[in-house]
């Protein structure tokens, strides 16, 4: 598999033969003759492109949904100063099927070295109904499989596969950290809020299209974790009322400020640190990663701070 | 019973001899001589008055917390312009054995007249799902015992014995009427929400001294009543997953706005037009209910609309 | 008469043979090559489309201005990706001769119907000042005609002819319905303000093109809404100095918020209530009227609330 | 007439008889026994103290209100470390018999002398429209009076008597200058909003407590400024329309921000340079009177400017 | 020299031989096809055009950079709806060669002029310390030449070619007049804040393009105003602490506002004026300037005050 | 030396034979009686304590100013519920001759320590210029002296002797561990910066009341931090133009944002890191030293995260 949008763009790539694309975008729509017509957008890990079914459509519109991957029939073409593909036959295919770091954005980390960091991280915690919670909401596989190649959000930061868990991992790590620099840290109590704050994002953004969910939309990612906390609290019997409090509030609370979502503010020592690592990590992802013009030494604005951001040219960085 | 505490500051009351109090702070101090000593504040319905244990410590300190009530002996006096009581001995009574509405201001409304009405907007529920989750919710004794004597909030609106029943009841035929004024509106669904809105409120604060609880300030009212109809919905199957959705988010989302505390904004017909009913309740009880000086016409500040408001003269009001 | 610009971009219409449309924007342009030429957008209830004239200028440019209805002669074709209007002669139509429905987005509901509703409520006002202020404003039969199909927004609510009536008559019964629901609401002074709050619209948005008009720019329909009460109040002598006071309040504060452009915040129990049923009702409207995408359930953003709205398949409603 | 309370502050003044002094609050109380009484604040120039009627309350009660004149018998004393007079006759006396001077902080300026500057600049309109709504304004006697000794606010700033006219005479001669500065302002029109655009305060304050009036609370001075000018030139026809428009607009627009209460942000070049002077005259006022700390060269906090003021020494200020 | 922009855009100009443009973006981009390109922005006072290098690559892509004036050989095409430039070859032009009001805007006001205002001002100044600290700094031939042709914005106000002398010019004389308005101002300080407190913008901003500079980006105007006249105290040994201290702080806080910017808030008399003079001027520069809609009397919206400005036509001013 | 001020109140130091107390102010006052007199506010470490001077008032006035040491003899007593000292005879007392640990709150850590974890975090910094730069303005004696004493702040956070070193210290290990946690920090420059940030506070404070200086309220913290940096590296020739933009932009930048008081919003990897470490130390010191209430678990409101602080008991903290 090779990147055929960019080779399409290329006109490298004219004839498509049963290539296979995520399409990202469907929509039914009529033409100015009122004829119907099927829109799209196909996604690989090289581009996106517009994609038109003319032919056919009765017979192909409704095999595939947005989200979903197609083996593509066709011939690409430019309309109106646009590249496109023209649909002539298309089938679905299975998930499992499919390789999908070829098609979507992802960590530049090895997703199975942040696994273990989190096992890890798990294991240095020496609460027994931490740990044991802990366990039980990792272990579950086809949840960390999910957790393990979920953004960790639309486009704020570590909007690729593997974002999740790569924030994750680096927040557990800061949390195990920081934890020493102040004294009556509960530090079993800030780790273990570390590696659940951000699970509800599993089933609030879309794995395939990043994009929220109905669930996410109507509950969020704040809530939904805290329910799957609870769940697996009250199910198990782990834990008292006291240290479940204390826990789920730094879920709650975890976004600092009422005007970015937390139902509270934080207030205990745990959830205050927890607000201000997230906080430092969700920004410095972006900011690391930022692409700098090279002549003017300036990134795009980075939405996340606001702003955009200067780095020098390295050869300037000695006195 | 009588008011003791306006009796004691009329100086109609000088020596005190088992007269019942409601205890609202307690606090252990040190005097300036280095003694220990308990600084309290007692509560009636008809004012508060500080008062202090200074002997029999040992006997008396553990009798009793901050939210019960005591019968107490003991002596008035007037030292330093502020009126108190010395206390010679008490007893802890039982909360069972007490009237409480003479100990805290509670409704003008008839509690077992707004029950009836909550039983007949349940009744009025067609939805089965929800039908049977609000019956199993207020049909559990204790639980509707405490919710019918609960204050809606601490100061902002329906700060009595009975407001959040009252306010309960007020929005439940709000949306009953309003429902009607618009298309496509979900009534069961809409008056559902009303009835569950602010359950959460029950454990939010204390009964008796209107506090938030701890459980209240690290969780708060929307979460705790989210996961109350959560864990009942789960518990019984009640409701497909959408509809749980629903109802959840309309619980959620009913502050309307992030600062004041709504983890998600309304996204739905049904959840904006909960948040614009609740919001004009809650206005108007505080409004409706301001004592207003006969000469200027002008209330004190009213602290949820940021104003003072003007009611003229009964007598002006026609032409 | 039908649909002709859907018709054009059908490729339905080609020849335009003295058909009319609303034009609603007039620009005198200078071309590339330097020469004078007119370019316009009409409208009509299908849809919207570019127009130029090239030819005869001298003779056709001042014949009309943007909010005029036209009778064209000329010719449609497809320019730049856009279907457009080739202007050969036109003829400014009276608007007297015109079937405005035929050009303009018109509320669902009977204006006539509407306009019984209004003096229903009218009459339902004892007060008898009140009621003669209400009759003498409403009976004036060229506001009145003006009032009945001018829109109660630009963009925001109520956007088409006929809404500013239709979202009086639904603020007046919810204000009728509302004063029941708390004790001591002067319902005549409710009611009287519900239909007398926005009357300054009138003047403040243009019928045809529902642009501001620069009155409405430099003063605005609050403002203007006062304006006509004042005048009217003291030209008959109706009310005394209070009365007055409180109407004039209501309508000045009826936005509740400073930064909605109220000059006053709500003081008086039926001020707040006004700028509760009126917020309710405003937001209510696009929330209802709402287009929600069949697949996925979720409309596309609503200013008003700055949320998109979802709304369930019906067939999923039940359990 | 001397410095009453300042004298009976310092031990000068035992008994009281027959001296004058401001009623500045009126409140009829309950003691703890039960009975009434009268509490008061009385007012001079050298300051405010506490009074109080026990006796003879029944015939004394009713004589006056608060904003009243009294002449007091009576007797000083010092009370839980508080002075107070205890009142045993009092009279109201006419405000026309009273030097006001002595009773109410007042400006440092020759209230005449900014009368005639306010009619030189009147003079100088020379647009014979506006000059004339100016002159019918300002040539009512009574209306005059009250203009020239009202304060322009209760604190903010020229919060004495003669603020207004002092603040308005400022504004109005930098209107003068101002207008030379900047191309195609229309000077006349400029300086016309200047004289006129705080004139509701004369309304919106009451003279002697400088408390809002009800009127000043329900409607306010830019609305209330608005309707004056608004009537009189419905009723003399002295404007067309625009330009009518034009001066209402910059009265409306004044406080330059919604939040600031102004219904309209400024939108005409002279309604933009109105809003800057009049918040540099305002700001200007307090900072400049502001009293300096002699050692550590600030000022206490200046509620207009949220700051405090450094203002350095005199023998400093050459190099 | 003519304008050579618009006279491609009007067919007049096909062949472009060594016509001098202003090149104010260049970026080095890949084609389609993979193939390297350089495209440009430029600019003369007439207008703005795209233009590409696609031949000779290698020879002139570093003859220059943005920024720069450069000599052409090409010719202009028609692509895709955009007038663009297609280079053939071309010379950069030295910066002394060129006539720059020609390639920007300018002021409208006589540049020498405008210096020789700013001298008088200099000379207006009787403290001994500042008028030095004035005259060095002014009397920097490079310094005063940059100055006096740098804008004094990128888009707010002043932004064009000698903006910042005609805003500098325009608040010293606001400064030297509004000083006499008020009691106890220290008019050599307010008139040398004047004349200092955007000299920091000769550095901020690029004098050819208008950009942002990095120094401006990562330092801004006031903290490098402040650094300018901070170290040029402290070579001389002008002022002492105090006086330094008060001059610094008009500088640090002439926007009055956090959220503008200002590190301090104004706590100075001085200060406060500085602030208010600033802002006045800021706003009235483009809002005298705004050009109006003829038939609507309507401008464009101005960013700085956040509205359009309505202005009447001329003969309807009278009456 | 014990702690006087608490034995004073507990009844155990009557007469005041030469004790040493801190002035934290004093001003000159007028008795109701007309004489003048002097009052103070005494502090040691053990409290504060009102005290005046009523005798021998010309000898004694002139002798000290508030800040300074003051041995007084004297005695107690008991006034109004107020314990006050009334002074007959005082001598200053030389700041090198008084242990200050007994008059101000002081950080519970070691000063000397963490002197040495400062300078060896200097150590740590490769960078030659950066390295000199930091030796050069911490081997100041004096300053370094003066820096090791200073408190953070006012209230807020480390507001105490030593504070300021504290939490320079504290952010100097969190940049030096978190600079490894993302790629391509610049370590040296955040160490820097880390160490440099707050050094304006040593003039922006004064070191025995806390009070904020006259340049500290005109200039602030961050420019004279700014200005020191920048005359070091100017007068030293250390660093070139670019490496001292992005040290200063760090400097400037560390409160985030322009309403913190940051005239320019973090621009580099480098300044944003900076800014979240910064934020991170100064909530948690607050947070972690916050005196919980044993029998709630509560604390009072902490100013900085504007909350209470919930801590559970120890005992509770096993499952």
């Amino acid at each position: 598999m090779y990147d055929c949008i960019e080779a399409i763009k290329q006109k490298r790539l004219k004839k498509i033969n049963g290539e296979t694309f995520l399409v990202s975008e469907k929509h039914i729509l009529k033409a100015r003759n009122g004829d119907e017509y099927v829109g799209l957008k196909l996604k690989d890990r090289s581009g996106i492109i517009d994609a038109k079914i003319w032919n056919n459509l009765l017979h192909l519109k409704d095999k595939f949904e947005a989200g979903d991957f197609v083996k593509i029939t066709g011939e690409s073409n430019y309309y109106n100063d646009n590249w496109q593909v023209i649909i002539k036959d298309l089938e679905r295919v299975e998930e499992e099927d499919v390789d999908k770091k070829a098609f979507l954005p992802s960590t530049q980390k090895d997703i199975s070295k942040l696994q273990s960091e989190l096992l890890g991280l798990i294991d240095s915690v020496k609460h027994p109904g931490l740990k044991k919670l802990l366990e039980e909401i990792f272990t579950d596989e086809e949840f960390f499989e999910r957790f393990s190649h979920a953004p960790a959000a639309k486009t704020m930061h570590h909007a690729y596969v593997g974002g999740l868990i790569e924030h994750t991992v680096s927040v557990g790590k800061l949390a195990s950290q920081v934890a020493l620099a102040y004294k009556d840290i509960d530090r079993d109590l800030l780790v273990s809020c570390a590696l659940l704050h951000d699970i509800g994002k599993v089933y609030e953004l879309d794995p395939m299209t990043f994009n929220y969910t109905t669930e996410g939309r109507l509950i969020g990612h704040i809530v939904i974790g805290y329910t799957i906390v609870h769940d697996k609290i009250k199910a198990l019997g782990l834990l008292n009322r006291e240290k479940e409090m204390l826990l789920l509030h730094c879920i709650l609370a975890h976004h600092g400020e009422y005007e970015y979502g937390s139902p509270k503010k934080p207030k205990t020592k745990e959830a205050v640190l927890m607000n201000m690592i997230d906080m430092l990590d969700s920004r410095m992802q972006p900011v690391v990663d930022a692409k700098v013009d090279e002549s003017s030494g300036w990134s795009d604005l980075i939405k996340i701070i606001g702003k955009a951001i200067y780095a020098p040219k390295k050869s300037k960085e000695l006195l």
